[in-house]
């Protein structure tokens, strides 16, 4: 049969590869963005699920509405109120199946063939990606350890200002070097960004893993514009398995994504939904959220310990403050695809950093995750990497 | 901010209103396309959750495979191989998060702008606003009581063969007109089609709800070339809440499915899917769906009876054979569309059926669900709709 033209740029299967090595159980895998099973709270979920079974009975299993559980986006809203000192009211809050479906469903809000995403370099392959079968074209803003580089920024949006219909960024704890932007980039991104008509996609998902406090205001609360996006989810907070994370923003804005959501998947699962409002209802996601924080710290840290101790000293690589990933740069003429391919035959995965490159990008990049192993895989499969690194790099 | 143009086709709320109108509790609503809830099996469900938890523990609380839970898809596979003599793989089952995401990628996988999609007329509401969305226009073919009108489908597809990419139909007890296609019909559909290379999407949604014996083989078991994607969904023979849904074709095809689905939701819920899975093991599905028929069988019959008792004289309606949907014809100078602002001034609601055709279509007809209300609702509402229509066609 003949497929549309836009298979054609769907045809890198890199984050269907990511999947399905993260499916084999005899690999190490490094290269998923997935939290660690053991922290799902299973005897606390069970609890939630007869309880709502109690409480709402068959409508539980009914199609949700629209926009979502209502108590549940009232509870996201208020959270992020709390934390942030924003504002919102649950009408400014959209259920998704899952942050991908957000940025599908941006995709399909905002872009036509031959629009321009602003977006930082390297970032999200999956966003990239389903951008890329909207038509998008990429402008790519170089960033350094501090965020997004403002001048760069004001350069690129000067010059192109009205072909650029939407910026996407991970300011917090970014997918795939990890990097958090200060407070001052966050103020001077808002502030150049507010003079053009472009929606800002902020994707928060990585938000609440944070090994050090630290000020980091979502672009959400520092926008008087109306201008941003947030992104939220449960998945690496809570569990994947459920399928459910959020949009919040404008109510107006809002509406336009509810216009899609019949179109798409009629809407998220109401049981699924129900679940997660349950348990915060009975439970502390806080508190839960801690216990992951304190697992994934000691990951990080032995993850880094062993990597200082079997990497070659050619290997740079920073400390990440938060999120799951460690960002990994070889010597400028090693290609990562090829080491993938190493390791693979020794069944250690991970993914090589090209991929996170909207156009052609450094190949002497890898993301290696650190929160899905326990620890004893996690020493195992980075010594082997050391070793493969140590003939590669000779 | 600067939307995408498709968002212009997508201004057509109607699918939005259905649910919010359904949403709404004084409402007598035959407007949904919903099951009952009162037949959700919350018992068995239960049990079926908590076998989940007991044997699978947190990774059913994890991502999910991107083709889907594997026994699942093979329980799918063989299902259908036993009730229609297929003989399909579980490599050839994709799970979906619903059946509606199942056009979605359909419409993503086959559609550029300007492509033709042939389909019938009147067709899904849904469907059609998905596949607009690609930019598809519609090449409507006419149907009849026996299904879609083999000339009619030779002439169309002999003038456009080559701008068409896809046929999308509903052979068993179409939506919005709950026609079923007759054996030979769905024959010479196949051996017409079997000459063009045209994918051609079989929506089985309503499939196992029948309430005669009758021999309706799906396309997928008559297609000898690989032509066939077939979609069906536990949303009406289950609980819709759950989201889970399916895609039966050729590996080869799947594979592509496979491609798009890391992009639009990574995976479907992975407990969901254990928990239908454990529920297709510790009971009898269609056993289930033999007291759902049961049901659905006296309500149709019950809301025919007051539709005799109080519709006009000139309001013509089928008795249908299957499916969710009573199709109701008024003189043809009549507008639905105004009817429905009657009604719902009276809290009861339908579907025009001018919102499913593609292009302008008939205005004075329209959908009316029997399965949704309980039986003193179905009276109560007809008899409104009654003395609307009495005053209406005077």
């Amino acid at each position: 049969m003949r497929l549309s033209k836009r298979m054609k740029k769907m045809e890198d299967k890199e984050l269907l590869r990511l999947m399905e090595l993260a499916d084999d159980p005899n690999m190490i895998s490094f290269a998923g963005g997935f939290p660690s099973p053991e922290t799902y709270p299973l005897k606390e979920i069970k609890e939630s699920f007869l309880a709502v079974l109690e409480r709402y009975g068959q409508e539980a299993l009914s199609y949700s509405s629209t926009s979502g559980f209502s108590p549940l986006r009232a509870k996201i809203a208020n959270r992020m109120n709390e934390k942030y000192s924003t504002s919102l009211t649950e009408d400014e809050v959209i259920i998704t199946s899952g942050s991908q479906q957000a940025l599908d469903m941006s995709g399909m809000l905002f872009i036509d063939k031959g629009d321009m995403i602003l977006c930082e370099t390297p970032s999200y392959l999956g966003a990239l990606n389903i951008f890329k079968a909207y038509g998008a074209e990429f402008l790519e803003v170089p960033t350094d350890s501090k965020g997004i580089i403002p001048e760069a920024l004001e350069e690129k949006v000067r010059k192109y200002g009205d072909r650029i219909k939407m910026a996407y960024v991970i300011p917090d704890f970014q997918n795939p070097t990890c990097r958090c932007w200060t407070v001052e980039r966050r103020k001077e991104f808002i502030n150049i960004m507010k003079h053009y008509d472009i929606a800002i996609l902020e994707d928060s998902a990585y938000s609440d893993i944070t090994y050090e406090e630290m000020n980091r205001p979502p672009l959400i609360s520092l926008d008087e514009r109306g201008q941003v996006i947030n992104c939220g989810s449960f998945s690496k907070i809570f569990c994947p398995g459920f399928r459910v994370a959020w949009i919040c923003t404008k109510k107006q804005m809002i509406e336009k994504y509810m216009m899609l959501k019949p179109s798409i998947d009629l809407s998220s699962s109401s049981i699924n939904q129900r679940m997660i409002d349950m348990y915060l209802e009975k439970f502390s996601l806080d508190h839960h959220i801690s216990q992951i924080i304190e697992l994934y710290r000691r990951r990080r840290d032995l993850a880094l310990e062993t990597m200082k101790m079997y990497f070659p000293d050619s290997v740079e690589f920073d400390k990440p403050k938060g999120g799951l990933f460690a960002w990994i740069r070889l010597p400028d003429n090693k290609n990562a695809r090829e080491l993938l391919e190493l390791a693979l035959e020794r069944k250690v995965a991970f993914v090589p950093g090209g991929s996170f490159y909207s156009k052609n990008g450094k190949e002497n990049e890898f993301r290696l995750n650190y929160s899905n192993m326990p620890e004893d895989k996690i020493v195992k499969g980075i010594k082997i990497l050391g070793e493969i690194l140590t003939v590669f790099l000779r």
